[in-house]
């Protein structure tokens, strides 16, 4: 089969033929319909530190795709051939005292399908039967696709309460761009988003921003504090990872409200506790991968709902051999999501 | 002054000439600008069982209005002439265990404007400080008006989660229709409307319900078990306050869903504990008022972000002389929320 | 080996010799060290509707024990030869909407160990790995036994605040004496015990109970009200399952308070919805089961601490051939916890 | 009548004869009958940089006490000449965001009693009637003047969930002590006190710490981690304000577990984010003040049900006239509580 494949320890990937791979007495063989580019699938592509670190090439990467099940291991009893399917990432061990208390999505020994696994980059996916998620047959390929990551996005916005609170959403990234779509659908009395990409914001503002605002024309903090009559945002959804940015969104925050940090700084990054976290009272939430599965419901029903305008987040579609295009698009930012087609 | 009269202990009200009321130190005068006519009011001019062991005419009633502060008293420092207003209806002693937690909206000593004393049914009326709640001056008094009950639909839709979750609304009279939009708005993947009124399913519809279910069709909780693949729905929002419905509600709720109740049963009702609360491990709330204040927060976020259609809901404007038609509407049924112009 | 049999549909049960069980690949053999009557065993023992409806003889039963890892089966991970181990009663489905949010314990195709399938009332015991919880080797088999039931008194009483709170448990047999227990050592400001039965009242003295309340001898309603300044208490507890009792409960609770439901009416009951839940803001919660595993990791938590006394709790042990006298005990109301030594 | 008054703007106070104060029509006079020492009193005696940026000498400091009402202004209803009562701390504006929903701890217009205004180290002071706390009459005065700063460990330990499970206390001065014995009567697991004076270490023992850690001998956070089989803690109560013990405080603290933060660090602190709070799930809160009321009424149940070892709690009782004693023994870090008797 056809399969983008992480070559070697340095920049970039190829387009191989490789083996359809065996499945497992627990496991799913998925014809891949659809599959989408995370920036972690971007990162592996440049070889960054972290990519060093931890991957070991060759091997197909990808993890976000939805696709038709072609074969089923003998105990599986959750999925049939002919099912439409998405898969969660995590691979968790089911014995932790997290996993013991139904918090999969920080399990200490989870596994990363694409990262740690082969992955969906291909005509083909091998995969373990609990992480599949079965998709409506009616809903298209690609949107199926990008469930995973909208999950993400689901997952840190619903963190609290948003129905009637001003929400900051600061970086728009494909992921930012769906949270601010989160908030508005649900319900957020004002969705302002924050960053530095004019092609990010425009996306932003299709998808329902109230406001945007481009730090480089305008005092972000300043302008959130105008738009909130001088009190600040109830809700901040940090997903820009940059420092000067995180301690804005401290400021930018009302008193007892909640900051959820999705984004993953490269370095410790100073935060002014006393006077932004202490006498603020705010509650920061460290916010990674998706409640298993309660996190895949709720996108469902948003979906279901037609509360997510998919087609505008979805800015490109190409066949799966054109993915050094998709990989440039997300590497310049001029792009949501970009799905391939294998 | 004009103002509705309860006038005696018996059917009905009079349109009379009333002084002018005085303010103390801690109060405000408002010119009323509109005013809503509530289930409550209909008991009170029915002169039902409740209202003749609660209310004392004569009396002016009424509680939801919008108007322009006239005159304030000397201690008052939160509200000035010329500010739009509207209030909230229970006075609460800030002394019980409940106002000393915050839980104002349960005070065991509450009073209840228009009820146990001079209401808005005027073209002045005089309210404690306290109590008002400061409109943006570009809202139109009609919407402004109907805040009141609509932070009983708020209170009871947001009790719980409802993005990406279905829910079901008994009962649709006024704050049943709003509650179907407030669950829309806060990005329900299914409000499903349940009533035996064609009219109010109509106005259901109009606010967002997905479906709309008139149980002299159709069997309700097979209707809605059929909507959810057989799983019920997340949450039950019980506003018709009668013991088949009630009952009903718990057959199509899900395990682990909730069910808020806003209705006033004028009976005990039987639930089958074991097998529709303990056994589902269902929650059932009792809802009463709004959280003072910040159910008055979310609706003021709501109508801010353009989430609510108070148009539709709004289906009748009347002169204040013409209340009795006003009441007899809200009698038959036909209509949403009826507002009157003093 | 030995084993306690349901042998007919009918009243008691028998001593028999029977196979030891086979294990499947995901299953583990346990050599049984202590095994409790649960009051489900009592039902199944003495043979009413319920078991009536759900049973199918000759089968054993029960569900209650500790035991030691005597073999696994081949794709077991979790549990080793020689780990000391008790069980969760709920076998799930892993597949339903409850199952996949992680609340099994509501799992709508749940089959229950010694209810559905062969129990631990005898030397030995098969059940899926997946079930088992590790003890620690220094608890003592008998403590070990009782986590089962004790988890069920965990659930409800932290099923909500209680630190520094006033709690109410109304029915005091073995479940209701460790919620006793149990909110004592959570720290509640005063824990009242209510039954009819002085040996229970007496038992839920030792586990901590503030004050105990026969209502043979004494309103229920207006002691609590006296112990509370007028007000209630915060937190009712509900295992009585009797109509008088639990309409009682509604009336002692404190506005805004919490009634947690673990017992099982035998029919509808008749609550006064409007003035008991609706105007009070009352919260009534639905428990069935354990959280799994979190209730597991809280219970032994609290055992670990020394704060539950379990040798209060455990009236009797008796070796398993003496069953007919512990069911005895059971069904008279003159014990706390009794444990079978296989 | 005797005050401490801090009389200029350097280190130190006097005892002074001043006037007994006035009181408005709002407000209340108290015969002070204990008062405590806090950790900001410390700050304005030794005259640091955060008191010459926020203190206008010369003035009453203190505002930990006890007392009895004297006078009462004419619109005072909640108490009556003679009540025992303590105070709020926290003066607040009513008007906010914040004080409309209840959270009045975090009233962006907040004056401190003592700090903005005249205090209680004195035979009299004169308070708002709201801000004041009925006592039992049968609570010792020194027991119920340190209920302020008890309420500052309860607002941290009771920001979540404790019960059955593990707690670290990070700094045991006189509030982290009180937090240990918080977290130890609402019956968490293990209850580890953290701290480089082994004084303090001996008090928390003495409060029901189960393990005490000086890093000057040991790891910390290697040392909970062997506590806790490898998970860390499920709870971490920051109250040193040190950056090294909040990093620690972060890697000991297990996925998904909380960082309750009620220390004020002096300057900003780096902290790991991605490892440390996203990828571990974590959810860390600022804490300040005690929710008014609702922690008040906890406080109050601790110390109800004898919980609370005060007579630990309070090393020193002194006459006012040695407050000088007072404050060394503060600053020097040994002792507990302080409390004066004017």
């Amino acid at each position: 089969m056809r399969a983008i494949v992480k070559h070697h320890a340095g920049f970039g990937a190829q387009l191989q033929m490789v083996d359809i791979p065996q499945i497992g007495d627990n496991e799913v063989l998925i014809k891949v319909k659809a599959t989408s580019i995370c920036g972690t699938d971007v990162h592996i592509y440049s070889w960054d530190e972290w990519s060093q670190s931890r991957v070991k090439p060759p091997y197909v990467f990808g993890h976000e795709f939805s696709g038709v099940v072609e074969k089923i291991g003998k105990n599986v009893l959750n999925v049939e051939v002919g099912d439409h399917v998405s898969a969660e990432t995590h691979i968790v061990c089911h014995r932790c005292p997290q996993c013991l208390k139904g918090q999969y999505h920080i399990c200490k020994e989870t596994k990363i399908i694409g990262v740690d696994t082969n992955g969906c980059f291909a005509e083909y996916v091998a995969l373990p039967a609990e992480n599949l998620w079965k998709n409506d047959k009616s809903m298209p390929f690609e949107a199926a696709s990008i469930q995973e990551p909208m999950g993400n996005a689901v997952h840190t916005v619903l963190a609290g309460d948003v129905a009637g609170l001003t929400v900051a959403v600061i970086g728009c990234g494909p992921i930012g761009v769906m949270a601010v779509g989160v908030a508005k659908a649900a319900g957020a009395a004002q969705v302002i988003a924050i960053d530095l990409n004019e092609y990010r914001l425009d996306l932003a503002k299709e998808l329902g921003a109230t406001t945007v605002i481009n730090p480089k024309d305008t005092d972000p903090v300043q302008a959130v504090l105008d738009l909130t009559d001088g009190n600040g945002v109830d809700v901040i959804c940090e997903m820009s990872g940059h420092p000067i940015a995180i301690n804005q969104g401290f400021k930018m925050v009302t008193n007892g409200g909640r900051v959820s940090i999705l984004s993953l700084p490269v370095k410790p990054v100073e935060l002014d506790i006393t006077n932004d976290i202490v006498f603020k009272g705010v509650t920061v939430q460290g916010i990674t991968g998706r409640k298993m599965y309660e996190t895949w419901q709720q996108v469902s029903g948003l979906l279901k709902a037609g509360q997510m305008n998919t087609e505008a987040i979805i800015t490109h579609t190409l066949p799966l051999e054109d993915f050094e295009k998709g990989f440039e698009l997300m590497m310049k930012g001029q792009c949501g999501k970009v799905v391939l087609i294998p």
